[in-house]
């Protein structure tokens, strides 16, 4: 059935009066979507409506469940235990599911976000408290994590189905990480760098490092983010890009 | 099948470093607990730990869901549009049945919390909405409301079970609405006169009000409080005094 | 020394990685700046941020204290008691002087935001615990409020000097309050419309009501808006509106 | 004048519905007070009447600044920025003083919170930002910190009065740190051994670390703890305990 990745998005941050992204222009391109659920971005009111225009359009719906930091937006690293990441984690995705259910639509992935997210990849006891929590509460559900990771490996141990996430526009390093954004040359700015790099990823299984290691790299899924100022002219551009090189967008499963 | 009635208790509503409540030992008596979800009290933590003693010990399982006023415990009014409601009681259920599914149960009920509560049961809006969010999240949901109000009759339309709710230590005004807590004869203390009120409630279906009046009374479901000094042992003395009346304490299904 | 009118605008509502307003632009035309204090907006560091650039540009640094409702924008009336009011405005008035002193400055006024503006227009008791708040933190504060409001008669009870705010895009009713903004005609958005409206508040000490009735009305300081798609544009062109009908725009003292 | 120590201890960590601590017994034995700002606990209601208990009980009123993690009630370490712990100072410092000004008292300490605390003593970026807030706002502050930590000597390099901070009841490190309370041998609950342990501290200016060696320690002040179930108890016999070995327990400054 040929080449084929799956593209995701952050969705679902405004908060209150407080607007963010652009969750509508986004849904068009993307195949994936990963809505916050209120701890560090997103409300109640917020989630609805994001549910309801991924489902209208057909983007598969993802919890995207963040450390209590809402002023931080979940990027600060915090010290929690193995156990509060479960209950955060079985927190968020049920406080989803409400939405999804009282829209008539069905889950299909969790994706950890922020400083969570970078927690997990490197964390096994973290990993494998969230992979638990995604589990119990639905063990259809998709996990998705950095490619590599400690998330993706504890959530193929207990059973869950995985997608290694790459991203179109941050460098690697040697050892497959991403350059922390602290670095000068962790973001990719020019569009044909970064669509280069991720058709190489998909079609070869391979990503240049920043000191020039040739690494292999699973791409399951990628990463846009939706909230800089080039992002919608660069997520509409993605699609043509990747499909003239025979890789089709689709949803991950 | 004889006469019975249910006995309901608010659980779950420590939070992080602070205790509240004796769930554990209110836990022997009851047959529902309504189980907070962090708006007005609760976290992630105390949830699942609530959740698992409820099952363990057979207690239908509700979701108490509350205005977003940590501080003020819920119980201040405030102004929210019915979509506002629908949100609020979509979000917490979902964040409940998370930690009900990860443990392997199944959701009973609905009682909103304070404000919340005696706001939906006076105002058809509103309660409108509280229904409908209970109807579109699961059907099979009981809607627990105060008897008569228009919370179980929005409940009744939109085709909800509902369980009216009444007040072992509270006075009823002649409109059937409880006494306000800031009148000096709002509480019951003398627990021979609240059961007194509350075996007539279920055998008779009649009240005495304040002022005298014979108010007729559906009650479904019996409200204890777990809080206060007296109330582990007023629950524990509840179900024999009910019984030797002939009333069985059972679950509302 | 003429005829003369201050001139506020609320400031410092970003949150976290969430921006509202055109602050800096704003600041270069307004007198009196009300710095939101975390409460229904703003936080920490656009706090520290927001007093700084209000000194740089010599504006008159007001405490803009609201309800405790992040996801509400501190919009939705509380049923607070008069003695959370009391607490609440002590407590915000001390987190933003921290940052005035810190900076090198002095506050000058306080002005409540929203549902506690509109609460604290028509309920003595909470107007007099504000009012008390405010003298008992700081006799010399100057206190903002709708013109002829029960907040600004409580300020002067108390002892303090106030000042009658009134709006330049808002239409009034036949009793001096303004038109909610749920009516269609509660909004001027003719600008032209807008600037004859406060001049002749200003000149004349009166406003025309929405029923045609001719209104007597105090006018200290005039409220612009920050947030609106023109409001840095008509900002700019008000000051040069007033002062050619001879009203300078200067500082309440 | 002889030989003397400060006593001081956490206070008004109640928040909302819920209550902790034993305030009102503690106040009548210690010194300094260090008061929740409503970060990590305690809210405005409760920092009024602590105050309003410290200044009644002639207690020095210390400002007890947090991360804003309520529900870890600020326990749990999070990767904030230098910038970001200035302004969570500013503004703890700020609002607590709100109060101390509207009860006509003033501050005389700041103590730094959990997880604040415990980064700032090993931090320099960090203890220099918290120093620099605490001199900002009012140089006349006097800072405590851990014996010996990075944060006192801070304090020390701005030119803030710094108070070296000993514990009763914990056990210390051979390079002068708490042993952490993962530990086993973290806690001393022997108070026989706690009374020895301060009265050595404070007299001879050392103390035995877990492994035997003998660390010089200063000790201006002496933490208690007021939430342990025989904490009012040891408070009470800790003064007169000291006072029998010549050491009189008085106000810092």
């Amino acid at each position: 059935m040929g080449l084929g990745v799956d593209l995701n998005c952050d969705m679902g941050e405004s908060f209150g009066s407080y607007t963010m992204g652009n969750d509508e222009a986004i849904l068009e391109t993307i195949t994936s979507a990963n809505i916050a659920c209120g701890f560090h971005a997103g409300d109640p009111a917020t989630m609805r409506r994001t549910v309801r225009m991924a489902l209208e359009k057909n983007v598969g719906i993802g919890v995207h469940p963040g450390l209590q930091d809402l002023v931080g937006f979940g990027r600060r690293e915090m010290a929690i235990s193995a156990e509060e990441a479960f209950d955060l984690i079985v927190y968020q995705i049920g406080a989803l599911s409400g939405f999804v259910r009282a829209e008539g639509g069905r889950l299909q992935h969790v994706k950890p976000h922020g400083a969570l997210y970078n927690m997990a990849a490197v964390n096994r006891g973290l990993s494998e408290a969230i992979a638990e929590a995604v589990y119990k509460v639905n063990p259809e559900l998709i996990l998705f994590g950095l490619a590599g990771s400690e998330l993706v490996k504890s959530g193929e141990r207990i059973g869950l189905k995985v997608a290694h996430e790459v991203f179109a526009d941050r460098t690697y390093q040697a050892d497959g990480t991403l350059t922390s954004r602290r670095e000068q040359n962790a973001l990719i700015t020019d569009h044909d760098v970064a669509i280069k790099q991720i058709v190489r990823m998909v079609k070869v299984g391979k990503v240049y490092a920043t000191d020039g290691t040739d690494v292999a790299i699973k791409a399951d899924t990628i990463c846009i983010h939706g909230d800089g100022k080039t992002a919608v002219e660069f997520a509409r551009v993605i699609p043509g890009a990747l499909e003239r090189e025979g890789i089709k967008v689709r949803k991950i499963r």
